[in-house]
């Protein structure tokens, strides 16, 4: 699944019409071993640093909405194999396509007829214990796919959020702490469902009251740095992309696409732009955007498309992320799956061109 | 349910936002006592005339779609309950509403929140066995509303249909005869499910070919009337709907709305058009319509909006259907809920006004 030169890894695909796999995600580098934690304090792992760190998956792991099939669980573990049997602990947040319930195309009813698919049953009328019921194809839901990945996966720091935000999973927070001092805290990364799928593509009212309450409980007065992750960009990145090949404010090398916004705006950005500790939101989507564009007091970032499903044949790359604790620091660059890397930006810097 | 002022039944509506309730349905009358009898020969009632004989549920019982409830199953038992209750055999077909998996609505994401409701589970998270999936509102499909119809009732006639034809569901034939001559078939009855919902709104090319198959075995000669239902009227009903309020070739009280047809044609009435044994189309969808109009060899007509969901508020009625064996006749009527009977029409004429 990775596309790094570096390691030479990378996946075949075994389904290619069932994983998207635009695994747009991030490294963490860190400068010295750290130990990531729950809010909550239940997971603490603690391990020494290896070329790749954590990774986090952005969104959009597998194609499973509008597939016929019964349980998208199973290609979603396909998916996070190869960063699984590495060892690398990784974290993710959901995508437009990872779920939605079957949409029945209207020519399977014309004289080609509905491909040839068989429900999974004998008895000649269905019964819900007989399992009858999975031809209707409702689809993998996310806190479906949640508990799998949860169940499976002792290397997932992955959680489904506060049930109050549902429909809404995968909002959550972890905190970077170092190894040296575990009482200190580097970061708080913030993941947040932008949705999409089965319900809107927004980041709700709710949601970013939750963050608000959180951040202020957490880190009151923003003295730990801030990152944020989510997969559909907000409607301010379309306010700072690039309208030309390049931009004298921008870093990346992809710009031939549109920014495909979330429907709606509903508080969450208002929030982030007046807090200080907030340095960067990154984001997937769109395959053929990779830059960092800085808005107001942080940096909007996309990170680059990874996998070999979804749209798009652009040269395969993922983002990291570099984070050092004394003096703190966020670098970011692009790393090909050719091992070339571009796009070098320090996120963190205080003073930017405006 | 029913709107018969004959009877005076009427339903009062538990969950007027769930149930939907246009229960355009025909009451079959008999001239003397009939059994009706599935081809597979299974099902087999004798029983004497009363006033109501047979009733037929013309799709859209409920509202179930995009309502966040765990079982629609529960507001269909009560839907059927008054014609279950008078110990009244039905078949049913099923409408445009009675299933869609849920679909959030975009503002229960801007402030005003997510609506009070709770998902029905006491762990912290979730997982299958405790219910806790029930909560993503997946909708309950026609395959387990039709389980449940046919587990909890026996006096209903209503069937799954040949797996081959699903998502389209309740597609099946039931034959109706003398108890006199228990030998002879007065008619058969054709019931299809017209889609909608969970899936496009059309009479696939797949169903037309299994009447085609069917219709061929066991009624070869087209000696024995038939009678088709079904929910979502096919393109041909715009045709011949009447322009004005009054039509002559057209019988009716009803002319207020357009004819809202399903999606496409993909082969059905060109195979009803050519039987000169089919001798009328009844649909139910629009509340605003109640004619009978002639239509090539056949009839094509609209029930009358009978039950108190749904749109419109014109008066309530329920087409009824009498038939006779010997010498076969077809008569159709409107029933209002007051008492007054309109409309009357000779559905087995073969010589009408073209």
């Amino acid at each position: 699944m990775h596309a790094s030169g570096a390691l030479g890894v990378r996946t075949i695909m075994p389904h290619p019409t069932v994983i998207h796999n635009q695994m747009l995600h991030l490294w963490v580098q860190c400068g010295k071993n750290y130990s990531i934690n729950s809010l909550k304090g239940h997971l603490h792992v603690i391990f020494h640093c290896k070329h790749e760190d954590f990774v986090v998956y952005l969104g959009d792991v597998i194609t499973a909405n509008n597939i016929p099939i019964q349980n998208a669980s199973l290609y979603w573990n396909r998916a996070i194999s190869p960063t699984r049997e590495r060892g690398i602990p990784w974290a993710s947040v959901f995508g437009n396509h990872d779920d939605m319930p079957f949409e029945w195309p209207m020519d399977w009813f014309s004289s080609t007829g509905i491909p040839p698919f068989r429900c999974p049953m004998n008895a000649s009328y269905p019964s819900e214990s007989e399992g009858g019921m999975g031809c209707n194809f409702k689809g993998t839901t996310r806190l479906e796919l949640m508990t799998n990945e949860l169940e499976m996966n002792k290397l997932s720091y992955s959680k489904f959020g506060p049930k109050d935000l549902w429909p809404s999973v995968s909002n959550y927070v972890l905190k970077l702490s170092s190894t040296d001092d575990p009482e200190s805290v580097i970061a708080y990364m913030y993941f947040l469902d932008s949705g999409g799928g089965s319900y809107p593509e927004v980041i709700s009212n709710a949601q970013a009251e939750w963050f608000n309450r959180t951040s202020q409980e957490i880190n009151p007065n923003s003295r730990v740095p801030e990152i944020i992750f989510w997969h559909i960009p907000s409607q301010a990145y379309k306010t700072v992309a690039p309208r030309f090949y390049a931009h004298r404010k921008c870093i990346g090398s992809m710009f031939v696409e549109k920014v495909a916004s979330q429907e709606a705006e509903l508080g969450m950005m208002k929030l982030l732009e007046v807090r200080s500790s907030v340095k960067a939101v990154f984001v997937g989507h769109n395959h053929g955007l990779d830059w960092c564009c800085p808005y107001k007091n942080l940096w909007l970032c996309y990170a680059r498309h990874t996998g070999y499903g979804g749209y798009g044949n652009w040269p395969r790359g993922a983002r990291i992320l570099e984070i050092t604790q004394q003096p703190f620091s966020l670098k970011s660059w692009v790393h090909m799956e050719d091992g070339h890397v571009h796009s070098e930006v320090l996120l963190s810097s205080t003073k930017r061109e405006e």
